[in-house]
């Protein structure tokens, strides 16, 4: 392979909607898995990590007589340029389809039902915008092959306890839990169950999603007549009549204080509807089961204003929505809102084997977990940087490594400076990029002394910021110990901003 | 978009050289990767996660005038259909590629030096063979921006700690550490390193990495006139006449009991040669630091026949190998090998800025290393299944995911049998399924007796390979307790089997 004479440089450059993570984002969101991770496991979910390549036929967005796969996937053809190009393959875009695919592909192996949870990154082809990346994380637990509704009760009690398990306490969260059986008993009652009235469905089905924006008015504004917002623009709406409109109404607000209530209002108004008359005992059933796991209400309740892409679902659907206010960058506060989802549905495996395979599965939001436990300051902030030994003697570096070795024999973080150490204020400077809490200096004078200085950087660094703090006047930044008691000094200061 | 009259199934298959992983399979890497990294983190490395996705331009193996990316990667064009069709795209193939671009593209906002950490799938369009996947995971730590070869020493210290730290023991495994330039010197002396001499160094190189396989006799050949191979096939040898292969042969051979003792033998070999006394000087260096910081030569050793990829090395290289024999798939006895390696390379970020910035660092072979310890028998392999809750009487499902929720409060991983109940059969034979070390069976009758069965399946699972078994004879392997001793009987069996 010949090379080219001259090649203009490259450009360092995140192609466009990636991006990087550092340092404590990525340990951070590493940690969070892992506890969701412990809790998938103790409920007896087994890991599953399929690669981020499928053939794009098996992710099945796609339509055979189309040569190249829509948009919304990243995707290419083996061997394009070959005589035979081979299969189209692409990146997931969730994890729920690969588990379809493994499902199909190995399901003779595996038990019945199969519990799995997944955790990794999947990517959309899609516009970038503002805290939109076309890579992000997932972190899905699904159980597949049973029908009975403890499974979709173990995943809510699951989910509570991931929650929990990531720092959001009792009280600052709630599983809201609904049935997607029960609205289409509602429809039916409200005379909207027949093929010719499916406008009407979306038109209810999109108001009632729009609940919280719009509150009771503006949703029974577009089960009628239709709606006109603040900018003038109208919005048609259902036409249904005062009665209908009132069905539905009602079961938006069906919400009472307990599972039991809300299940009896529910039942008046599914009225002698089947299939709605299924879905309120799907959901007496699930209240059960979880009243005796002992997940009461203050964690998860029976809302049948929860409605999430229900189209897709066919039965129970949950919701966990954190419930303390936060600032939002506009200086507003807000309710946090929704952090994880999910419910049952039925389809999954029936592309590739013809079979229908009952499933139910939640997807926990962890990037937006995250930022609730930011948002909410239990991120633990204090100094995570490494001890610094800084390098006085260059002839002196095996010293040096030695303190650090002693240093993280003991569990403590810790690098000798390896930059070039004529200036020490550099070495400082670097110690501070690092957010390092300590430095330890060890001059000519020092190791003739059989001492070592040690700075303790987060004070200094909080005397420098304000320097009249009373608290701190009397508080020396830096100390001269003896060198053996080096390790025990660091610890010490150390211990002041855990 | 209109929907297709009749689609034929897709195949459920991964695409062709991918693989899915279950179970410990997942969570036993996952637990490798987390030990490595708090390694990493204690020696003041930080942790970056770049995305999958890169600009082609940025990985920097193609050539700029040809339109479609060569063999080796996987790549696709943004907007490939449009009007205007945008950046090639590519998957990762290595972790160091993207470490390159984001040193150069956040060089500002980084530490110098920049010690990071980064563990992650890469992706490689190649022909896949058995054991040989297109997915699979590398884990790298380097250390930018340093010359020093302190930074080698450390990497080297860091690597000797990891694999401790995930399971290897002292005296399993041994980190080999060589020097480029002492090589370069070597060759000098030979008189072999003129501009027109490319050909014999190639030779030379190619020669030395195959004293494993070819013994010294094979290697010595190979200096000079040549060697015919078993087969009958002839490789041309590098034409070195007798005092010249002298010097490379014992190069190669410079390996004595103490780092001071192969360093004076490398003194005397590379002789005037600049490059190589100054290659000497670094392994003292290295061995210094090394021993000052308790890194003995039963761990870490200069071993001057270490030659890895030393086409793109230019200081230090380094190798770890596991030393403990193993029987291979074909029965015979071999060294397990190799399972990291690394070293000093320059280049790094020459291609974004033009600055030539000195970099070093490893990478771990996480999936060599987890077949290592299988080959060992180091890993945990008791029962990782959960207890199972059997469903003898489905109205009480609720009662059984109270036993599940007290097990789970207690740490014990555990599950309510979600599948049809009808045949008990089927639920043992789903137990044993799930490697389940426990079976729980409350009917009837025993919750009217306020007790429950309890079943030791491992227990059971050797009674039933071979019943004549004297030491199981007298066990019982089913158990009848109080229901609020259920617990503790269950984690009595447990930790028989830890």
């Amino acid at each position: 392979m010949a090379k080219p004479k001259k090649t203009p440089r490259p450009k360092a450059e995140t192609p466009r909607g990636f991006r990087d993570y550092f340092g404590a984002e990525v340990t951070r969101r590493s940690e969070m898995l892992g506890r969701i991770a412990a809790v998938y496991h103790r409920y007896g979910f087994d890991a599953l990590e399929s690669a981020g390549v499928e053939r794009v036929e098996a992710l099945g967005k796609f339509l055979p007589d189309v040569d190249r796969p829509n948009e919304g996937v990243f995707a290419w053809q083996e061997d394009a340029e070959a005589e035979k190009p081979g299969d189209w393959l692409a990146l997931r875009y969730d994890l729920t389809a690969p588990l379809a695919r493994v499902y199909a592909q190995h399901r003779n192996d595996l038990p019945t039902p199969y519990r799995r949870y997944a955790m990794g990154p999947v990517w959309r082809n899609e516009k970038p915008g503002p805290g939109r990346y076309r890579q992000f994380y997932q972190c899905d637990a699904d159980t597949v092959g049973s029908g009975s509704v403890a499974a979709d009760a173990e995943i809510c009690a699951m989910l509570a306890d991931c929650l929990e398990e990531v720092g959001i306490a009792r009280g600052d969260y709630v599983v809201r839990v609904n049935n997607r059986k029960v609205l289409n008993g509602v429809l039916e009652v409200a005379g909207l169950s027949g093929d010719d009235k499916e406008t009407e469905r979306g038109i209810v089905l999109r108001a009632i999603d729009k609940l919280d924006r719009l509150g009771a008015e503006g949703v029974r504004a577009l089960l009628g007549a239709g709606r006109k917002d603040e900018s003038g623009d109208f919005t048609d709406g259902a036409g249904l009549d005062d009665a209908q409109a009132e069905v539905v109404m009602g079961f938006m607000q069906a919400k009472r204080d307990s599972a039991a209530e809300t299940c009896a209002r529910l039942r008046e108004l599914v009225g002698d509807s089947a299939v709605g008359g299924a879905g309120v005992d799907e959901l007496e059933q699930i209240g059960a089961l979880l009243g005796a796991g002992g997940y009461g209400p203050d964690r998860i309740e029976i809302d049948p204003s929860v409605v999430r892409g229900l189209g897709y679902y066919t039965g129970p659907v949950y919701e966990a929505e954190l419930t303390f206010e936060i600032t939002d960058d506009k200086g507003r506060k807000r309710n946090f809102g929704s952090v994880a989802g999910g419910g049952r549905y039925d389809d999954l495996v029936k592309r590739f084997t013809g079979q229908e395979v009952p499933a139910t599965g939640v997807s926990i939001g962890v990037d937006r977990l995250l930022a609730a436990l930011e948002a909410k300051g239990r991120l633990d902030d204090r100094a995570e940087g490494p001890v610094v030994v800084t390098v006085m003697d260059r002839d002196r570096m095996a010293d040096y490594q030695a303190m650090v070795a002693e240093l993280r024999a003991e569990g403590i973080r810790a690098e000798v400076y390896l930059g070039n150490p004529k200036n020490f204020g550099n070495q400082l400077k670097y110690a501070d990029k690092r957010h390092s809490p300590v430095a330890i200096i060890e001059g000519g004078d020092e190791h003739a002394k059989g001492v070592v200085q040690i700075k303790d950087l987060v004070l200094g660094a909080r005397i420098a910021q304000d320097a009249t703090l009373e608290e701190w006047r009397d508080r020396p930044s830096q100390y001269e110990v003896a060198r053996g008691d080096m390790v025990a000094k660091v610890r010490e200061i150390l211990e002041l901003y855990r």
